[in-house]
């Protein structure tokens, strides 16, 4: 998840001030096991891991069980109570003694793909090296042999790559570094990989909740996502609720001839239309009543991050192709810590070359609403509707009957599209502190932190079911193709990886 | 053309005053020959007919024209210049001495239709005769034999069984039966069947352009379209033009994930609303600057025809199933002649279950307008194009450069669809009236008389290359499923038809 849709170069920002770096342990142990770690990792690529692929998944959530055996993880497979679900595979590092417990988190499923969209010479689940990103030429490599050079630079080319078993991989490398090192965790260790993450999690809370004793912890860190387009380290505080609806609204019972009918019978594209323009201003504001109400305003901590992370707009601005950003002038990252409200689709008749010249029936369009801390999907979505009924629609949650469409002249279905509420931990909280601190020990660059990311991850279903905080830490770089086709990780950001998930293994006040 | 969507029942509005009938020579032939009519026409629409499938469109004009010979009307091909094209069928009832000359014209080639589509039982070239309309059950028949009663309710289902194989059958029908009673025509008659009318009659003018001696004349009487709604003949004086423009507004070069873009990167579904929205107001006025100035005033006749018409507005909205219709206040009618500006289909990204989180990269909707007298369908685009500008939008006629994209805010490009002119013969003109009264002849319900169709037709094509006038003179029942799937025709629609035709070449001051 996590999703950021950029593939171009963004000039990577200059930091304010690097860090002291080195205090991991495991750099000396990944320089003198790259081409191991490749190998195993090329291992796991290689089985398809699509949620509904049920053999296929299985047979991933034994291959990591065995990777873990191997280490010495006590592995179990956590089942839901539909069988047929895929498990998590959990394991852990008891340290005795230690200060507390954290539960270090990844997933193994990906998105499901159409190897038939991967470029020439690629397949989703046949991992393959290239000297450099698709898109600026390079060409492909064997898997090194003993003794060759691997430049960071390259490219490895495979379904979930980056998204998420960069994760899985960084976890369970990092165990290898502090092993070979001769070093415990300074943390009670619990590791818990995912198997349905790309399938939207439905049976997490199923799972988290037969295991409640198994899985208590004083955090999860999340490794998922992709670094800050600036290339820098990040570390993420929060994610963003999200919800929806489809809103259809109605014309006459059948399609009209345009010429026989038109400025008289009433047209859904143009009702949807008055309807969308009422819903935001033209500087891109809400314009639903209290629709920012509820929102918890950022402390102290998170304004001051804010200021202090990298402002990418204009650059942004530039690779996407606008010239003028919505929201009233207020940047992208104060932006993320607001509810928005986005159109999704538009879909009335037919348009361009299948155009023909009709009344169309109806005009569907689907809306997500992101919501931040202090938000609630259920009400997010009461007060969209009570904006709908305020522009004189009838509002019904299914098809209108006959009596329905004689009696208002303005008929709209609104169907919610389910959801969740965001979650955010404090950045003043002593643990976001130390991971912070952990991460940035093995960052050059000042290490980016953000009070919440603008995407949604259900992560209160940890705070919910378990009452556990959780900190998300990016390893993948930006420009991985997660959830599309040609998905890659670079080579650098999965070296990165494993000392950042060795740094926090070992974190110390 | 010149559909009409409706398939329901309107109660029949009692006629104002039955006006004096029976002077047509074709009710006491068509009541002889009936079964003799439907076979010959059957074995017309056993003919697949739509114009691209060249070998059977000519091998429908072969076969018009072996009817033809047998009438002795002197058939020829009228070719295009394209040799591929769809012939036009010629012929001619010379008349020494005539007043005048009229074109009778009708379109022997149909609409494309998937005969997947067609109800069970039913294939579009095999036609078939029902007791009643499907929606109204009844069961298929026999065609029947020598000495069998016909009811005349019953359809004759098959593609072109009403548009406009129909007009063809009429024609010839009516040949007969003046020749039966021994009587010629008051007017020289020429007939014209063209063979692309349902593709848009690329070729017509071409056709017309090679023939002009040949096809000199007083006016041309079209045979085409449904009648009145409540089942009155009608007579129709003109048809609106029409044009349309798709348009399509940016947002950024890709799709971005709402989460971590939205509210910030423009929404072009978002764009595009607000743009539709500032065309047209609340209650469906039209909103272009000078949108409704070029229109030409309708004359005294034509108004008094407008309010003698049948008012099927109430009526129509409780079939049609909506509460309210635009046009603040206006009645259909004098909306028709009006022009006009419709929403023909939108479309941005996804809706419902194929909807994904993300901010679309384009939003496009595509516009028809119609146009009356008086109106450019070039100056009506312009107008448009002027509007979309005057909302703030950068128009261009391609995809836009980045040049543009990092210069304007707001970008629409905007693509003309073709169009063509209104065109509308004055309902006081002697001919007018004359057909008119001929038409009024044989129908027991007073004839509705409109100074235009809401749909539209190439006629101006006739007056620009011919000089000719045209008056439409539609026969088919008004739910006849025209251009959809299941067409049909109720018998006694055709045998009306073989009595209109009859007095309109029978005509006299």
């Amino acid at each position: 998840m996590m999703r950021r849709n950029l593939t171009f170069v963004l000039v990577v920002l200059l930091a304010a001030g690097p860090a002291a770096r080195g205090q991991s342990p495991g750099r000396d142990y990944r320089k003198a096991h790259e081409r191991e770690l490749l190998a195993e990792f090329a291992e796991l690529l290689a089985i398809p891991n699509v949620a509904s692929d049920r053999a296929n998944i299985r047979r991933n959530a034994d291959h990591i069980v065995k990777m873990m055996e191997r280490r010495g993880l006590a592995p179990r497979l956590l089942e839901a109570a539909d069988a047929a679900t895929p498990p998590a595979v959990y394991g852990e590092w008891k340290v005795e003694g230690a200060a507390r417990t954290v539960v270090l988190y990844a997933h193994y499923d990906g998105q499901p793909t159409d190897p038939k969209q991967w470029a020439a010479g690629l397949e989703p689940w046949r991992p393959t090296l290239r000297t450099a990103p698709l898109e600026a030429g390079g060409s492909t490599v064997p898997m090194p042999k003993a003794g060759e050079a691997i430049n960071p630079e390259w490219r490895l080319y495979a379904r979930s790559s980056s998204d998420d078993k960069a994760g899985v991989m960084a976890v369970l490398a990092a165990v290898d570094a502090l092993k070979a090192a001769g070093r415990r965790p300074t943390s009670n260790l619990k590791i818990f990989f995912e198997g349905e993450e790309e399938a939207g999690s439905p049976h997490l809370a199923d799972i988290l909740a037969r295991n409640r004793e198994l899985l208590r912890a004083d955090a999860w860190v999340i490794f998922d996502g992709p670094v800050h387009q600036s290339g820098r380290k990040q570390v993420v505080f929060g994610v963003r609720g999200v919800t929806g609806v489809d809103i259809t609204v109605y014309g006459a019972r059948r399609p009209l001839h345009s010429g026989h009918y038109g400025n008289w019978a009433p047209n859904p594209a143009m009702t949807l239309a008055r309807l969308l323009a009422s819903m935001k201003d033209e500087r891109g504001r809400v314009l639903v009543r209290g629709f920012y109400d509820d929102a918890e305003p950022l402390g102290e901590a998170e304004r001051r991050a804010l200021k202090e992370a990298p402002q990418v707009d204009e650059e942004l601005k530039a690779a996407l192709g606008f010239a003028r950003a919505e929201g009233a002038g207020k940047n992208l990252l104060e932006l993320l810590s607001e509810p928005s409200l986005n159109v999704d689709g538009i879909a009335s008749a037919e348009v361009g070359a299948q155009a023909r010249n009709v009344i169309p029936t109806t005009a569907t369009a689907t809306i997500d609403m992101r919501l931040v801390k202090g938000d609630d999907h259920r009400r997010q979505v009461a007060r969209l509707v009570e904006h709908v009924r305020a522009q004189g629609f009838h509002v019904t949650d299914k098809e209108p009957t006959d009596e329905e469409r004689r009696s208002h002249p303005l008929l709209a279905r609104v169907t919610p599209r389910g959801g969740y509420n965001a979650e955010r931990t404090p950045m003043d909280w002593p643990l976001s502190k130390l991971i912070t601190d952990a991460v940035q020990s093995v960052s050059p660059d000042r290490v980016v932190r953000l009070p919440t990311l603008g995407g949604s991850l259900p992560l209160y279903v940890l705070r919910e079911t378990l009452g556990a905080p959780s900190i998300t830490v990016p390893l993948a770089n930006y420009d991985n193709n997660q959830h599309a086709e040609n998905e890659n990780i670079r080579l650098q950001n999965l070296w990165d990886a494993v000392e950042i998930v060795a740094a926090i293994m070992t974190m110390k006040e």
